[in-house]
């Protein structure tokens, strides 16, 4: 592929998952994608062929970040599975104090697109949390847990319970709670 | 107000909270809540101001609902509340189970209007959330268990997370881990 269509390919992408992020899949016209992106909507049709498609390629690029922020946070965490869990959570806790702080743009698609679960948005979120809790389970397993993919699961189920409430009452009080009851579920 | 009004507000109501679970806030129109309701756009506007308008009644009227669900719901549940726990999450199993099962409308709704913070409807997702958390406290403090605020936000976080992991990966698992780490969580 030339260069040229590379590079606008990746900006097209980029302006999709910034706009998809803040408001979502329905609330974001190909237009404004493409005016972010600063070429036509005819130019965006010519690398994408419908906004499906575009979510499609906005959420991959979202997951390799995803992966590539996981494990850069990976090597910063202790080893003990206590003091990893702690260090995991405090870095949830400085990510949802970010202004404009959405929680996890994956989470936020599958809810949105609830009724459809055919939708092929939704197969590769599934995948990314699947890859999200194999990394913790593989942490976990190294600092010597034992019924690693199981309380790997829990820590899931918490994180996820605590960007939802987070948001909902914009307290970071509960990722507070999600970290000590994680704590408490690895004893 | 006349009886008549009462009867097609209500019809309105139930419309609305009907499609916006199904489908979420943004994707459904008034004209389709009108449809739905078996009257015109006009007769629609002449009840409610706006669609957002709409959105707090549904929300107002699911508020409801869901309250009374759950006072039923807490009569059934045994009192020891490790197995008041254990009833709780075979109740939110059984409701994944249903057909179309989209998870809790509120949680949805705050994902989908994430970057709306000061959205009336926000306010009053949150409002229901607390009231669910109070129940689960006043269930377990009445279970003779302590520190039953903190324990209920516990529970409360691995719901949340649960429902979220379930509509993502379409598997009821989620729900049962979840059980399991809420009865480790209240020894």
């Amino acid at each position: 592929m030339p260069r040229d269509k590379d590079q606008t390919q990746h900006r097209i992408v980029e302006a999709a998952y910034y706009l998809f992020y803040q408001r979502g899949f329905t609330r974001v016209g190909v237009e404004e994608i493409a005016a972010r992106a600063g070429i036509t909507k005819r130019t965006l049709y010519a690398h994408f062929r419908s906004k499906d498609d575009l979510l499609a390629a906005a959420l991959r690029y979202y997951g390799e970040l995803d992966l590539e922020r996981l494990k850069v946070i990976g090597r910063g965490l202790p080893a003990r599975p206590q003091a990893m869990v702690d260090g995991f959570f405090a870095k949830l806790l400085d990510w949802a104090d970010r202004p404009r702080w959405s929680g996890s743009g994956f989470t936020r698609l599958v809810l949105e697109l609830a009724d459809l679960p055919g939708h092929p948005a939704r197969a590769i979120a599934a995948r990314a949390k699947t890859a999200t809790e194999l990394w913790l389970a593989d942490l976990l397993g190294n600092g010597g847990l034992k019924m690693s993919r199981e309380r790997a699961r829990e820590v899931m189920l918490l994180m996820e319970g605590a960007m939802v409430l987070m948001l909902i009452h914009g307290d970071r009080g509960y990722g507070k709670v999600a970290a000590r009851a994680a704590k408490r579920l690895l004893r």
